[in-house]
């Protein structure tokens, strides 16, 4: 957590220094403007303490909490109160924003197929990822690849390298073999394309951006291939999650939590 | 840039490897679906030689960038090719996304006012902030502060630690003295604050969310100051930053541009 | 590569300092002195042109190469040559030490069933996991697992958290649910572990130290579940690997591979 | 330590996550399978700590550990437990493993010589140096070189520059003045060169796969040189270190400890 | 502070290691030999805390303390102790050092001109910044930049890319739009150069290696300037601060103090 | 290098960015305006690099350069020209100070004794222990110890936890056997001191603070113990070297270098 904290502060608060205030006794308390799915609580936990403040955590990470319900309190110097204010804010108003987004779409897509799965994608702003994903979770998500080393996922630009059919075929039985403790995902674009590699064996099949008719008509394929699990990527958000819901798919893949509205957290700095 | 790529990358790509074409001959090429600013290009270049591939880059940071207009190509093994594309794209992306919305609100600013400035604020998701204000630089906004270290800004929650006015302006006097080479910036909530403020020796007065009604009657006091400058900030957006620039202020502070909509990058491999 | 270097050389060099010869022309050349599957002949490579030598490459990870056939040159100061020295000699000896080792234990076990994987533990010497997993993949390897992150493996240390087979099942559903992209694991020890967690959907069954006969055994689960795998594990090494072939497990996961004996490459250090 | 948690743990530990857990009490214990010179246990004790646990330590580095013997116990969220137990296991199992070869070595080489020294090599598994010499000393043994910085070692690669005798001669007594508080090694493999050497005023000379016959009389050269200090290097192991120890040399320098097969180290998990 | 012990320690304390009494008890105290402004003294009790040893602190940076007087004590094992020795020493001895010097050249220039202010400059041995900024703040001073990020100062190196002084000057009024929260900086060498830069608008001049003469000229353009700010640089000690002092520029900026002796510091190491 | 361009740029070259011409073509090139011994010319250059510049080097580190002869020049964009600028000069002019001066009593000293060696001591600016060890050495000095790690050194702080002579005797002579690659400096204060270490096998007496008369006295055990070593440490500068070198100590211990005055580097920035 040093890194958020330094990225901030750098070699000192001017500001605080200049009011010669620090040694001051004071107490730092978080709370929410509007209810949230809290996230990243621990973790201004620890950057408080790291500051040498003493804390009282009333909520962790994933909890529903009301608002204007305190959900950390801190106790020290004011200038270390002054330190860890606005990365602490930030911290908490990005990551439960991330979650309460997941969340409301998880909600809303389970309106109509209870089991449904929301995982969110490599699409993250770099740097971020421990963080969003940290969030994901507490919304109830879960990630649908960490990165290019946990799972196998195959795009067309995969498939360019392969002068035929047959050649891919190959190499894609050999893969199967050779990682055989893992899944293999394949993106595709349409019922043919489905179709093509539910036979040759793919355990999950990716539904990029296709209509709700084509989707269904590739989550028909389950009738055919029982193990088959397919999700549906590409555009979803609030607005539609409920429709793709509906379609029969096993899960949706998405980055529309990334993008969360901040959640608003009311931060009260006061003399002790 | 071994970071971000280090983040996607972790241990290997398990896809490639599988597929096993890694050694064949590559491109990649970058180019935005619509129109953008452009921002990254430098890094993804860089991104790329790291991985030993050969680059030709066509646009810098801050171009405008044409739909379909190819801003970099790279050349080299599809392995490399292929650890370099989400990352990359990315970058690219959210980047661009930013750039773009800064010089949108920036141009949309100065049909009211040619001289206002458009400078964005620490609200930033932890660890991304070196890439966002390149972004913002990009798109022809500045940073209104780097972090604690680099300016003077008073909060009410900096002023709660004096019991009284006199103990304050005493302070205040003594600041101003020591960090002589800053100017002071104060954040008030209305007229009478802006008014004492001014009255102090504040350098810049920063109105957060006013009205537009005593927004204006603030910076009619650079009529008795003229040396004094204000900015507005709070809950700005492309929507009614104009209305603020109609204002008067010398400049807008604002998070609005780090939520840019990524910019949508197409992304082409190719085998060669 | 550089805290590789740095491990070795520190602040200097003392001896080639003291010796005074740093600034002639040398040449430096590596040669396994039994035939080898090498690897790390690109880290050296990297090494040496970080510290300014130029490189000759004349072989890659996963080459077979004969006893003193060259598999790289560097070329430069004297000094530098020194430096590059141990270190990248120590990384040769290692890397080809367990390639070789990786390639022989498949090889013997293919003799059996052609299509057997051979797939390596997390129990690596702690800091050495990139390293050691680079090496497996150049002897025709794989890894088991990176870590906790990539994959789903229950042992019985998981099993005592749950007071009765009921709340267990039910928390194995839940898990299988929300990770559905990954495949599920089991440490078995017996038939009876066996017989049960194949029931509960189970993908993979890790067989733990049995016998050959209770090994055939639970292979035999497979003409009731078509698409269960199984993998022995725990004292497998090249004396018996061909043994635990023949019982018909899907792959083997060993450590045995980390243990190799460092190859001998014999690094010649010429003036030119 | 956190590096060493971080390798293994990455981004999340899938498995507890998805059996949900992480939240019970729960403790985990370490014991040996049989009998060992233990080493590892205060950094498995801090690695525990940063991960929230609480501690009870028994042994510390160097202990002889009985078989079943309990070294350290600790207790905290079952999470946490789950985070740190193959990490540490692993770490415990090398670095004992390396002790007690260390210790084994060094007693039976002591049956001959008492004061016979055992120092170890920089031939080490890159970035595990300051693991292994932990796990060195603490079974009594200790480090040859640290590395190029902390000694004067000239072998034949280094003598290689030099175009004839007299030119070395006089650069080897200028490196004796400059480095005057450090003592000069030089590796010899026949009694010539090392007679050659001890002549030059050579402090200790490095023994390379000589015959015992030959070490023998390289040994006696200390009755013309009295200071003189000699060591046997290459090819020393535990079957052969008796017949090194009685030659003479006054200490063995080798990497065969760091090769040790791995302790067995039993872990216990169990809920509260 | 683990990297200023790490530079000390490396891998080991060979001497203590070697005399073998590290698990003795021991006790370390630091007294300053003659009265000091002590800065440091809380970067050393982090360090021996982190060392696991206890502390008493008895000195706060900034203090002036006479000879003699304890500023802190740390008890526990004796090779932390001889760990934690010299680093320690080194630290206070250069950082209370700098901060005397600080403080003995504002007082000396205050007496002269009590608001003075002494700044000081990014002329500070690489790798330093941090320490020694915190040892000026310690003696009262301030950091006239941090670098390069935090403020804007013009040198004559920037204004040779201008080829006239009607672009400069169209350059330099958007420059002061853009940055419009800085003050603008400029170094001038002559009274013409500072009447320009005045009328330009600037908000400091930086008098570089002025004599008392032309550096009066420079302080009378107050008169006309109101708002200008006016500071000499360039060969000022404690020697001459006076005089620098009586010409009336606003402050000083000078490296002098990074360079000022370090203090003497007594270091008690006993046995408990 | 990084590191230390990045202490000073930070995010950004408000400066440059603020006056537009960063594109522009420039020179920079380094001259001494005074003879020195020039070091850091390498690191300066690697510096340029990685900004992008291109390079000419005329000196190395440890060569005598006349007033104004030109070490480095280098060319490519103003802005990076700028970001490199102080980094780059401060880095010279220190270490080039600290070789100047090491040169400078080296020579002093030889002038009396043409064997004696100067080490420089542990006293260093912590974090500016590789560069200031470069610069001694490029001054022809070399290092007394690098730390705790490399040599062994002892001093009464060590001696106070043995309760009796005879305890220190058998541990010292056992230090002596187990680390017998290197050599045992203890610190004396008297000939007392001196005569009773000089006995105990003692390879090399550091003689601290004592005046010339004792000095000469300890010097004169060598008549007595001819490989015992002496160095003379406390006090020591230009003022009194050669008072010590007659003495006949073999070799100076001094921190004296790293206070040296930095030296005077012009920088020429041009446009092109």
């Amino acid at each position: 957590m040093m890194d958020i904290l330094e990225e901030d502060i750098g070699l000192m608060d001017i500001t605080t220094e200049g009011l010669g205030f620090g040694a001051k006794a004071a107490k730092i308390s978080f709370a929410p403007k509007e209810e949230v799915i809290i996230c990243g609580v621990d973790l201004v936990e620890e950057m408080c303490q790291r500051l040498g403040l003493e804390t009282k955590r009333f909520k962790q990470c994933g909890d529903r909490v009301s608002a204007n319900e305190c959900v950390l309190e801190a106790y020290g110097r004011a200038d270390n109160v002054h330190k860890v204010w606005k990365a602490s804010q930030n911290l908490l108003e990005f990551l439960s924003g991330i979650a309460s987004k997941t969340e409301k779409m998880l909600s809303l897509a389970r309106l109509h197929q209870p089991h449904i799965e929301l995982l969110t994608t490599r699409k993250i702003f770099p740097r971020t990822k421990a963080l969003a994903l940290k969030a994901v979770f507490a919304g109830g998500g879960a990630h649908h690849r960490l990165g290019l080393y946990d799972s196998i996922l195959i795009f067309k630009q995969h498939r360019v390298f392969f002068p035929d059919e047959a050649e891919f075929e190959a190499q894609f039985a050999q893969m199967k073999r050779k990682f055989l403790e893992k899944k293999v995902a394949v993106e595709v674009e349409n019922y043919e394309e489905a179709l093509y590699f539910a036979r040759l064996g793919t355990d999950i099949l990716q539904c990029e951006k296709m209509d709700f008719e084509m989707l269904k008509r590739c989550v028909s394929l389950k009738k055919i291939f029982p193990s088959l699990l397919l999700s549906a990527t590409g555009g979803i958000g609030e607005h539609n999650i409920e429709d793709f819901a509906k379609t029969g798919v096993d899960f949706i893949v998405t980055s529309s939590p990334y993008h969360a509205k901040p959640s608003d957290i009311r931060v009260t700095i006061e003399m002790l």
